[in-house]
């Protein structure tokens, strides 16, 4: 079996999490629910089965001390910055390129680095079993789904086609086609026929199969792709980097390759598997009290229930007679809206650009 | 007519404005409303009537430098800093031993620094005929009331006694008796009654006048006030107030004097007069605009109303779908409560006393 190999994707900017998310400090850099970052989590996740030696970080330019400061044990000439986000497509393509300088023979697992995985130890066992699975199908890729517990609208879906033989007890499909999020009544049709997957961007491949599936799909990606795979480990590989990164395609890796592909795999993943989306996922991180807040940081509710009262960064937040809200502290912002207001956060955002206050993004 | 002297008492810690006023940054310091901080405003509503140079400051003493900085045309040695707060009957008495020797004929008018009086012009008609009053009646103190326009439970009264012809135009009675706080149904009746007055904790009087009152009802403090009184304009006034102060009892002017005195004067002052007790009060400071947010400082508020919204000493405060609350946010605590919730500010910060987290206040 070849060996495993990680890329944790962490360019996401994460003004999700705002006020506490910054351009210069997203999601997966924070302390969330007051534990490690959500990128730490990610690697010690990994490294019961692929030590952080094995491991690679790409991640915003701006953020690579932080991340090398966070992640001492992976090498740091494995934790990229990106110079710009260029989607994934763009991101995954470097990971396979330099994963195929760093062991062209790895199995590759790339995922985001900002979500939750429980139990950790099935976890680890999906990826071995993908791993063989690989070794078996060296010419596919492998997508992971997520069993739905819910008609969630948030995600797209991944339909399971022909069932394969189980690989180390772990079910094995081909992947049948991407859905895009649906909306409620499409979500909840499939919850109930069963067969389909939430689509968390977790997969697995060797790298010539992805890097063969670019020279298909997105031809014009790979030259510039292998000049920064070529300099990789010299001097010039931050200023070619620098150079090449922004003129990648701006595209995502499903629509621009994995939709397209033939004869992908599909390894259903049924855990506890959490994206972490918004402010309303810190229950899931963190148990409430007796009222029902969940809380986060130095923190004094009185007479108050079902809130979310967060400050993760220092400061306090103290609130008195008020029920299902978010409030969140930060040395320079506050946030309140409601707990149920999925789109609360966003829309702030937004009017905060909107009015010249983007010195608080 | 004797010059009019004014002594503005700035000893208060304002915890009832936390999180924007601190032990270190009380309310009448705080540039509320968004305006000059209410000490300023009240310095400036006398200036037409009591020049700067004829005004005190007597503040709480780790306040001595802000106080000067905000006000440079009062004497610096005009701003005196109590080491430590023992109640009003302290400060009033020592702003008096001072009055005398600053100039023994002065009428003194002693006043709260952290209420809004509108209109000025008004207010500072009624204080020259308060003049006037205490010309004609050299051995009374005289109290003003505040006409009421509501039934409030927040303050204590004056019953007005017998009428005396008008000074300058206006109405001057005997001060008939002292009122505690009401319940609410008490309150009522003496508004319907008419004939009772708020006390809002603004008087007039001849220093000799009110040091007489102190010999008869508060002897025991006179020798220290009048030991630091002498040390004044010398280098050791500092630390004869320091070793003097402390030791004086801790008692309210009302309580201690008022209360016993006999023929007291009682002024009414109809005007507008806000003691700013209360973020809730901050709407009578600063417009709403047309959702019926006050705001103070950068704020973003999305389909919500009635709010009080501040972030009075810098970031952002930004809410959504959220209605009738306070929220206050300062670099290191955030408060949310109702904003019907009078005790809100109260509670927390006992809250946040009895759980370690006086840092925070």
């Amino acid at each position: 079996m070849s060996r495993l190999f990680a890329v944790l994707m962490a360019g996401g900017s994460g003004t999700r999490f705002w006020p506490a998310s910054r351009a210069r400090r997203p999601k997966q850099l924070l302390p969330l629910g007051g534990g490690d970052p959500l990128l730490v989590r990610t690697s010690r996740r990994l490294a019961g089965l692929i030590p952080p030696d094995r491991q690679m970080v790409v991640t915003g330019a701006r953020h690579i001390d932080a991340v090398r400061a966070l992640l001492p044990e992976v090498p740091p000439e494995q934790i990229v910055g990106e110079p710009q986000g260029r989607d994934t497509a763009a991101c995954v393509g470097l990971s396979a390129v330099l994963a195929e300088r760093i062991d062209p023979d790895a199995i590759v697992v790339a995922m985001p680095s900002d979500h939750v995985i429980e139990p950790e130890e099935r976890f680890r066992g999906h990826l071995a079993a993908a791993a063989t699975a690989l070794t078996e199908h060296p010419e596919s890729i492998l997508v992971f789904g997520i069993e739905p517990d819910r008609p969630a609208t948030g995600f797209g879906y991944l339909r399971c086609g022909e069932k394969l033989p189980d690989v180390d007890g772990c079910p094995l499909h081909r992947l049948e086609a991407f859905v895009e999020k649906p909306d409620a009544t499409r979500a909840q049709l499939m919850l109930d026929q069963g067969g389909h997957l939430w689509n968390a961007g977790l997969f697995a491949f060797r790298p010539a199969t992805l890097i063969d599936a670019y020279r298909t799909h997105l031809p014009h990606m790979l030259p510039g792709l292998q000049r920064i795979a070529a300099a990789w480990g010299r001097d010039e590989f931050e200023p070619i980097l620098a150079h090449e990164f922004p003129k990648l395609e701006k595209t995502s890796i499903d629509f621009g390759v994995m939709e397209k592909i033939e004869g992908a795999l599909l390894m259903p993943l049924s855990l506890q598997w959490d994206d972490v989306g918004a402010w309303s996922a810190l229950p899931r991180l963190r148990e409430a009290d007796e009222d029902g807040n969940v809380t986060d940081g130095d923190v004094v509710a009185l007479e108050a229930t079902g809130n979310i009262l967060a400050a993760p960064t220092g400061g306090v937040v103290a609130v008195r007679g008020i029920d299902d809200l978010v409030v969140v502290h930060t040395a320079d912002a506050t946030l309140v809206c409601r707990r149920d207001d999925a789109e609360g956060v966003k829309q702030i955002t937004e009017a905060l650009k909107a009015r010249g206050l983007e010195r608080f993004l």
